[in-house]
């Protein structure tokens, strides 16, 4: 009979001790050596049936990567390295461990891309549905992270890659651009950046707000994916979808304009005022509101959007 | 109109940026700095609505209360010192900003009494029921971790406290033994430790098994709390309440037998051969089997109990 004792053991004989975990799984906690002198970033992040993903379309193994991928984003957003990852998995009753296998593998999978072992994990049964939580480590390895705040006047805004309708199916399978991450942070220019989950217009805000500061964005500039253009068939324009969907997972960043970025495509500028604005390109500026992805409390105005999957 | 990003404004005006914490919330990740040579230990774990709590009976502040203090006993089974924590907070649709902040006010509460920051977190409403999952930053603090495979032949088995019942109300409202285990690692005597939380015979078996030998405990030496003599009208005697209930949260721990300890209760000795027993006062010797709190996948033999709260 298949057990949480049972689950525990096959998890930890993934982990072997080694120069980095001296603890491996398999004890109250796991223990990392750390470098003196490494600035730790950690973070958690969960993903729920019903609202990140669909237990009924998606395979365990997607859910499970969708689930550290996103942890795996926030490093790349703060430009640091994943050091180990801690995984719950919260699994409805009657449930096997098969499918409880092909969770961990998949949350295995999107680790190991980046060295990033899985040094912990709780699981649990309930009369509810599934859900995973992740936390993340991450190390700074030589390069200062970078934060939301560091936005000035005159800066460019960047985004790494193409926005929109991700929801049809890319926000289960996407890659989290921590190499490009440490390759921007690198060259010194990097003033500020965050991964785009909630939204190009809200993530910009998030980036806008600490800085201070506020932003044009250039509508003809901005990068829009096939997706977004599929997604436009339900009679809302592509560039909303780019702009508001969400859950694209590419890095949004700001540089000096002096800066040359050739791995990242200029949609926009930093200003001195507050506020964010779309321009057209007749001209027109319009505000930009953020409209995306938003975990409110109560009921009535909530808007969470279930992901669809095309197929 | 309370959303998850007033929520998240909340939570991060409560942990400045400190000498420890140089990146506080509100950024992607958070950010520690790391004293050299210290041990990072790390962990996670999460509480169910219907499994670890009831939501119907307990308050939010208790709930929380308890997912964070489960975490601190890891931190105490390993001997080391909280360092800092990390929290998703998964909420039934409907539910309020005031009971989410009552349940981050539980958390910070507990994790306060051991100097511990909250510094990330993630919020969720879902279509489902009330979990919370914390993950724990623990650091060595100059002594080295305690961990389950050092227990030897001859070694004494301690508990820091009375065993059963918890489920009447205490599993709620433990003390994480933190600090006595610190006391116990500094004595340089503690062999092996774990915290009870699967209960005194599979926790007993953990350390038996990591360690590879066996143990016998003595019925009569068993500290009995006052819950597991209530919990006995239900028929089944005090003594299985402490051998099996768990959820007590006290530290299980092995020293060698000229040690001297007056911290902690005394109730068996580890053998070299491989084994639990239960040894009666007349000198008959039973099996000692786990029969505790298990998370098992199928569900015709799944066993969770609902705990009950006595009020």
């Amino acid at each position: 009979m298949a057990s949480e004792f049972d689950f525990i053991d096959w998890i930890r004989s993934r982990v072997p001790a080694s120069e980095a975990v001296c603890i491996p799984p398999g004890d109250d906690l796991a223990g990392l050596r750390w470098n003196s002198g490494e600035l730790l970033l950690c973070g958690t992040d969960q993903v729920l049936d019903g609202v990140h993903f669909d237990a009924n379309l998606h395979a365990p193994l997607q859910i499970g990567r969708k689930a550290m991928n996103r942890n795996l984003s926030d490093c790349a957003a703060m430009a640091c390295l994943p050091a180990a990852g801690l995984a719950t998995l919260t699994l409805p009753r009657g449930r096997s461990i098969e499918y409880a296998k092909e969770l961990f593998r998949g949350i295995e999978q999107a680790a190991r891309d980046f060295d990033c072992p899985i040094v912990g994990g709780d699981t649990a049964v309930w009369d509810g549905k599934l859900a995973i939580c992740v936390s993340i480590l991450g190390r700074s390895a030589g390069l200062e992270p970078v934060r939301r705040s560091g936005a000035q006047e005159g800066d460019r805004v960047y985004v790494s890659g193409a926005l929109g309708g991700s929801w049809l199916g890319r926000h289960m399978a996407f890659e989290p651009r921590v190499k490009l991450a440490r390759t921007l942070r690198e060259t010194g220019l990097i003033t500020a950046m965050i991964d785009i989950s909630d939204g190009l217009s809200r993530d910009l805000g998030h980036i806008c707000r600490e800085s201070g500061v506020g932003a044009v964005v250039f509508a003809e500039k901005i990068p829009i994916h096939e997706d977004a253009v599929r997604a436009a068939q339900d009679g809302t324009p592509a560039l909303f979808h780019a702009l508001h969907d969400g859950e694209d997972y590419e890095l949004l960043f700001t540089a000096p304009a002096t800066a040359e970025i050739s791995s990242a495509v200029a949609i926009g500028r930093i200003t001195r005022e507050s506020g964010l604005w779309l321009q057209h390109p007749d001209g027109r500026r319009e505000p930009l509101k953020p409209l995306a992805w938003e975990h409110r409390f109560q009921p009535s105005s909530h808007r969470l959007r279930r992901p669809i999957d095309a197929k």
